[in-house]
């Protein structure tokens, strides 16, 4: 059986650049109200950009929430009308200069869905071709390339934190092992 | 080098039950001002109870921020005071009624760290135990058991598309199938 929260009232508290954040009052089986706290996002995609060799780029950005430096997939959030394709070729060129002459759509998560709808768009990339990159006026970024299997290993050791980035790195693993099997 | 943005400004703009929303105005390398829009977040655990066979249990939810039940492990938002462990032990009872003799912390990662400081402190939880599960008042939860194999299948055909469910599944394949090299 499926089971919904009907909404009873919905209150706009603020929209910005790049969320906006509701509060729902939702009527719950036993008839009680209870409220939401939502975070609207437009979405993301996410790339693995790697090469025949097994090298993946990732960005070393600071970010403000966590007030530090950290190590992620190249990724981005989708403009308004765009599509989660264009968006991954033109996040990655931007954020890396790479250019990919094949792109693969994986899959797409929920990075929070208990309060928030980000979707995120996650694509392979490969035959890549390196080029100049052209980050944000107010992004600070640092290209890495690593092999997978030092990317698996800063996993298990806490180096890598991004939820999206190991999910990344976790599925090209699985499709390089069934590859091998 | 490290690079961090300087804040400047820090409006609170809501504080609620489950997040709070604040903008910081940061001063960027080139000393021009940009506003950084943050979720505030006590953080999480994601439990990944499994059975001696490699059947996993997840809980099916509905989740109002997307509208619609979806499948996740175990998981919760961490009480004031309460230890990542401590809170792994309370939300997999709460949810799933399961006691488990033995927890391994494995990892933290965020969630969403371009825009949010949520955490997620994730544990394999072994030798189970059945019990009771007394979910929240507002919580409307259904326990489903499923083989680990089922669980990459359904990752891979869009099934499972929870960050922290993916990430947990996708660790204990990799843990099992180093275990068997």
């Amino acid at each position: 059986m499926s089971y919904i929260e009907r909404t009873m009232k919905s209150e706009k508290i603020y929209e910005g650049k790049v969320l906006n954040l509701r509060i729902d009052t939702v009527e719950l089986p036993d008839k009680k109200y209870s409220k939401r706290e939502i975070v609207e996002h437009p979405g993301a995609v996410c790339v693995v950009p790697i090469t025949s060799d097994n090298e993946i780029y990732l960005v070393k950005q600071y970010r403000k929430a966590i007030d530090k430096e950290i190590l992620e997939l190249p990724a981005g959030k989708i403009e308004i009308g765009e599509e989660p394709k264009e968006c991954a070729i033109r996040e990655l060129k931007e954020e890396t200069g790479l250019s990919a002459n094949n792109y693969e759509y994986v899959i797409e998560f929920y990075s929070s869905p208990g309060f928030c709808n980000e979707k995120i768009h996650l694509f392979f990339a490969r035959d890549l071709e390196e080029g100049i990159a052209s980050p944000d006026i107010d992004e600070h970024i640092d290209v890495e390339k690593y092999s997978l299997e030092a990317l698996l290993h800063m996993i298990d050791i806490g180096e890598i934190s991004d939820s999206k980035t190991i999910i990344g790195i976790q599925l090209i693993d699985r499709v390089i092992c069934n590859k091998n099997k």
